[in-house]
């Protein structure tokens, strides 16, 4: 049901970005924060996505999908190859197309992802990363995944940029986190004591007292808070796992600061454009329908 | 400079209380939400306080002595006896008078308190509570403190209040958060969880996962959170520490959730009331002027 030519979407939470898709190439055709939490009328949201590359089909991923979105799209379970989570896309018509997300569930947990399969599947299929092993795909809820085979196999959610958010806009610390938050010796200091402390709750507060104490400066608070809680994220992440090297995968900023974080802890990061791997996953996906 | 009567004012972040204390008994006076954030004319408030009952000196504690409140009062630094703690007081008029709070620092921690010291030394006084041994004095921002002899020698501060508000404010929690959390299994659930598991900021999202996927009911999902942040704050708080008996001082509807997560953390909880210890400390404090 996809053409040659396509438009590809990744519509999350906040934003919705479009590409036109054709030989391989993807042009940008709009970026802005009509995410779905914006939108009453998801038809009509469409529509203006469509007339910018008018009889083009539309192959769409992220919230898009969720029961908060235009429609529920089921999850694939994992282990989720790209051929199963091709063969999961929901066609609202007969050329809007949905990619599903994917779920895990084993004993311990239950984790869901949506919008990050394309690229991590995408990444794979460009093979930009390794099909097997630990990647890090940072962002508002960092997802920890274990591919195997090509496959996502299991992975786990860390809400660490959503946490943060939420104490810069109303809690104790709100003041100093409006300050701007660079990779530096108070990010990486932050860091080492998430990486090495499990008292994050304690040790959030005990920013804002060593700055009341006159024993930090309050402009490095927030650099501080966001190492704590990035190494905090990669603690949980890397786990019990023995991964030498780490693809990180995702918007370059965020991949910046995880790729410092694993460092510090040791590892080899490795940085990956997530709007090449979006394409890319897209473009396997289509392909595969 | 304090006569048999005076005014005993407890001025927080976001609330303001005061009594009339005489001959040993306190009658309220005031109890409302303009905490020290709400104050632009402090000695204007401060007179309307002093008009419900006129003549009276006053004395005051809390965050009215923080740099953000009336007058920035120094930290009476640890091990702090409540002698010291009334010598620390600073007179803003000849019967106007500010509690100081209490600061400690050793090589790995910095902590500080304001308020809290008047309900600790005043149990303590009142021989409500041991005068040695821990004390868990749950809020916004949790204490966990180590008494030794009548004195704050050590403690410990952990933001779970003010990390639930937060999140609940504004995060992909916040639907959530938003029903009734009562003490419940629910709660213990996430109490276990607090107290077993340092993931924080993972486990906070599988509390959503589990509804999304099915195999937790929304309305339970605020319940297991607040499990989650106490029991994640009672191991903190009890750290290596062998305490099998733990005081619970504070506002009643919150030590009955820390003593339920302490109970199940196998020891032994005790529940006293704030507001009398607050009030014996305040008597303490102003005998000792």
């Amino acid at each position: 049901m996809i053409a040659a030519g396509f438009i590809a979407v990744d519509w999350g939470t906040t934003h919705r970005r479009a590409w036109h898709v054709a030989g391989g190439a993807a042009v940008p055709l709009l970026n802005d924060d009509r995410g779905i939490l914006d939108i009453a009328d998801f038809p009509a949201a469409v529509a203006e996505v469509r007339a910018l590359a008018p009889g083009e089909a539309v192959l769409m991923a992220g919230m898009i999908g969720a029961n908060r979105g235009w429609r529920d799209v089921p999850y694939v379970s994992a282990p989720a190859t790209l051929a199963m989570v091709a063969a999961g896309v929901v066609w609202v018509e007969s050329d809007i197309g949905i990619v599903p997300g994917v779920s895990f569930v084993d004993a311990a947990h239950a984790d869901i992802m949506r919008g990050e399969e394309v690229q991590l599947l995408g990444a794979c299929a460009a093979a930009a990363v390794e099909c097997d092993g630990l990647v890090c795909h940072p962002g508002t809820h960092t997802k920890w995944v274990e591919m195997e085979s090509g496959a996502i196999a299991r992975f786990r959610t860390v809400m660490t940029g959503d946490v943060f958010a939420a104490l810069a806009h109303r809690s104790i610390l709100s003041d100093l986190l409006a300050y701007d938050a660079p990779v530096d010796d108070s990010f990486l200091a932050g860091v080492d004591h998430g990486l090495a402390n499990a008292d994050l709750t304690a040790e959030l507060f005990a920013a804002r007292t060593r700055v009341v104490l006159g024993k930090a400066a309050a402009a490095h608070a927030a650099s501080y808070v966001s190492g704590l809680l990035i190494g905090s994220d990669v603690r949980i992440g890397l786990g019990r796992l023995r991964a030498d090297v780490v693809p990180v995968l995702g918007a370059p900023g965020l991949t910046a600061r995880f790729a410092a974080a694993l460092t510090q802890a040791g590892r080899i990061a490795v940085q990956h454009d997530g709007d090449a791997a979006f394409i890319a996953g897209m473009i396997a996906i289509a392909a595969a329908l």
